[in-house]
């Protein structure tokens, strides 16, 4: 159930709408909107009756909501969530592209990376310095010693850093150098840890499960809301199909259904998705025209030796060329591509 | 096998080397194309010595096909295959777009939908006489009687009309009435029906099944070449995965990797693929931005009332916004919107 | 609906009754069972009115039935369909079990075959005359020669023959040899073929497609009950999923599913449905004591030299082993191997 | 590649092929076995040369490992590891059943269920204290007091006790309280906590994933082996594909390829597989037709008022019938029930 205040309501009277929600057991979710202030409920397993709110104070509305998805979902808050990651805004009219190696393999490697996705237009660096890997006996990353190469990079390039987090152990680690904290396909589900990125001032990159539906992202990405922070952002990096001739099946459906179901931004990773070098720039251009928010791209300076993920990443000439194409079709659906500040 | 013949070649050289091949107990297949003349072995279970051909007058070079796949791959015919329907060049520089209702229902339905489309931009009228349906207590079709509105709808308009074949019965009079016919999903396999579209002299729209491979998909493709018919378009209408969020989920992973593999036209049918009226344009957009040579999108005056796939059929006016999209599309990339003679 | 007569109901109430419904302009279908006297009605697009029917003489009871398809359902018709299949009855409680190679590819072959698998318990001879292959350039099947070499085997041996029935035109040359007619897993959505197989007096063997689900398989049944004939056994041949490390998936959790759903006798196919010679056993075994009333198993006297599914095949003796392990498990839940007369 | 030391070898000559694994920069692993001593070796990124260990004291053989799992191999190590649980043996000749509620609602359903399963013939004792749920505002399990509750119904039937531990926060706790460790579908890829398992003393239930493939399940067991621990039993719960008739779709294909490819016990969980409770016996049977060590499922004394998975629930009743037909099937395959000491 969702409570809307007036625009004139005092805070007074909004904190009397929660104090209520709290006498009945339940918890209050203030949701941040600049058109109107809402107030969700969530605890309850069965419907609530309205009238326990329309008569209260500065209250507008009640609305029941429908989906199991509560904060995630645009019943509850219709305006589009941006997220200002330093001055880059994602979420908003620009497209963002993020781009940078599978993981971090040495400084070298990194910032000449870093140094050709800035010049080509990315405004995000990304770079595994913990990497799940299927087998114990490939690289697993560099950990700390990564991510201070991708704090470097970033004083050096002034992109902003995005970086997955594999557990609880090394979050403190990851909050300290990152500017984005990544939570890979594997881990979607991984409840504790998500718990735990609901307790942080970070913005989140949510990505989907291999096999996970719609509705089981967004209630992996619930998690986090409902645990307190709201800066979430979905990435789309592909679904286990029965094809084989591509790594994964880019699941671009997601993207439509996505905007129409939550206000959170959607991000599209061609380069998982697909897996293959020279079929990324295809489905980097049609993930931005099904509306994708932000796309994510590897880039390696020297593909044919990279420890992971080489038969898809971009060398820098490609990149540079995928981003012009980028640009055409962003700016043919009028929104260009983003800019930090 | 594919023995590249020189341009200077002539026709006695060229039927020398295919009598040499048929010598061997294997067959000749003359492949088209602008740029050479080429002919394909197959019916060898192994691999043929080179050295059988090289020798002989007028051939340039002799190339091992690595495909199970021969006749459709891009190994053999390097050059894109272009389908003049009637003057509509499907698989050339404009992107066709083919559009119309789900099912042949009523002269006036079918009438409406053909003129708004053809006034909108389409090139093509699809429509079902003969209709697939998982329950034989479903609206089946009207057979004959849509077939003749179609073809009334054709001179009316001008369109090009694409339709369903569902058994050999019925290819005589689809041949009679269509100018395209189409192979459905469910028949993607229907080896039969395959062979005797070898023997026509109609372009063939081959559905991919929903859960074949790439590889399967261009095999039953072969199966048509093989038989002797080259005008062969491949279209992407959705896979079956675990998603449930949309009725398939459009694949258009398959789209570059398709344009790498062969040298067919690709379509794709993003009304079946993600099955949710509103979010057809968006897939829409996408597929040109993949790459697609056409669209095949589902149109009907009045959605509530339609017999099959109302959910997902746009409304005229919604028909009409799609094309503008299209155009944007299609322009950003340089291909523009096809038009006929 | 489905209309219960008394068991002391006269011909003449039972025919005053479907008369009733086609008046309506609806289509009676009697039901045969056991227990009663039951007609179905199939054609109304919304619920009937049970009032309708209640009152004519000799009606016992009017059921609405819940589930899309209806003459398959196990609400229709509540007891098991036992098909006789010369003798050997299938869905009765005696496991029967079918083998033989792949394809039909010589003489000498198939009579080895056949002898092999009658000694060692099994009462249907398989192999197919017409192959559905991937590829045009795969081995087609023996045609006309394979049935005339399996009609020589069950006179030799007195096995009943299954063969597959790819299209229309092959139907009458099938009808002619064999005892039961296989729908192959590609063609389960053929709905023309399953049209005509409801009017042919022959069992069928419908196989489930590689991607169908249980509910699309049970509605393909449907089409062939609802065209008359009533003799259609069920065959689950493994899934496409996203696993590689077996050839399909075989599915059993379909065999339970199906005894619940529906009356007709269930066949596994261990064989196609994990496709690894070593592990066929298990599955067998596995199918049987899930409640399938019959398997279907390739044998080959020499896998190594097969023309299709070499790799699957058993050998003589290793399917002699496969019976005794049939035998022990059937013993085990009570049911034995069927026998013939 | 795997050092096989022969039976006479003293273990001074085990400690320097060991020595001298680590000279090169490897990790070597001393691999358990009845029939022999043997060391494995990772860390190599190519193919090592034999010759560097051919000519030591006491070693037999050097045998190149094909697979990318090793210690997890039947290559590596032929004969079956059993595990011995407080006496009783899980991948022994006896079928171990485990049994219990999904989640540990309150002592008075936990010891209803506890006493209800021994009565019947279980040996493990089942139930979640922590619970992963697809939704944050779902029941999250009792946590420590669940723990203290499994211990307790643990102290008065005898049985052993499997719980979930979702992350490494709540492992000493667990490892406090039970015997066994389950990691969820959801955490199977969770390296961290994997990594975190290796460390530990106690028995671990590897579930896998819900979209797994068999080899990638087969590295993530390689994760608890390759970091200290050998005592893992690997759990087949159901894939997800396209069926939506039941919740998952149990492959039982995997018991025998498990079989073939590695030494570990292999459990089978048809609750979560099927999800049906009247389906969940036909499984359970076929499982152990297939060659499962053990099966594990879902009982519950009012499986209505379940917090979760009631639907799947057997009650007591049932699982005593369930227990009869087990202990059939396992006489049938010479195997029997196992007890505990």
């Amino acid at each position: 159930m969702l409570i809307v205040m007036r625009q004139t309501a005092a805070p007074a009277e909004v904190e009397a709408v929660a104090e209520k929600i709290r006498s009945l057991g339940l918890t209050p979710h203030a949701i941040p909107g600049a058109q109107r202030t809402a107030i969700g409920i969530t605890g309850n397993r069965e419907g609530l009756d309205p009238g326990l709110f329309e008569g209260l104070a500065g209250v507008r509305e009640v609305i029941r909501v429908s989906q199991p998805f509560k904060l995630v979902s645009r019943e509850v808050k219709p305006d589009d969530t941006v997220i200002d990651v330093g001055g880059v805004l994602l979420g908003g009219p620009g497209i963002v592209v993020m781009a940078g190696p599978c993981s971090v393999e040495s400084r070298e490697q990194l910032l000449a990376a870093a140094h050709a996705v800035q010049a080509a237009g990315a405004r995000f660096l990304r770079g595994g310095a913990f990497k799940p890997r299927t087998s114990p006996y490939e690289f697993q990353g560099l950990g700390e010693a990564g991510l201070k190469l991708l704090a470097e990079a970033r004083e050096l390039t002034g992109l902003k850093v995005v970086t997955e987090v594999m557990d609880a152990d090394d979050l403190p680690m990851c909050l300290e150098y990152a500017d984005m904290l990544q939570i890979g396909a594997r881990n979607m589900q991984n409840f504790s840890l998500l718990k735990r990125l609901g307790t942080v001032g970070k913005p989140v990159l949510l990505k989907r499960g291999a096999s996970a539906t719609i509705r089981e992202w967004l209630m992996a990405a619930e998690y986090v809301l409902a645990h307190g922070n709201y800066q979430v952002a979905l990435c789309e990096r592909g679904i286990r199909t029965f094809e084989t001739a591509t790594r994964n099946t880019l699941d671009l459906n997601a993207v439509p259904v996505l905007k129409a179901l939550t206000h959170l931004p959607v991000v599209v990773d061609p380069s998982h998705g697909i897996g293959i070098r020279a079929h990324v720039p295809a489905m980097a251009r049609a993930a931005i025209a099904a509306g994708a928010d932000a796309i994510i791209v590897e880039v390696h300076p020297r593909p044919e030796q990279a420890l992971s993920d080489g038969q898809q990443s971009l060398r820098p000439a490609e990149f540079e060329e995928l981003m012009r194409q980028v640009r055409v079709i962003a700016g043919a659906i009028g929104r260009g591509v983003a800019q930090g500040h």
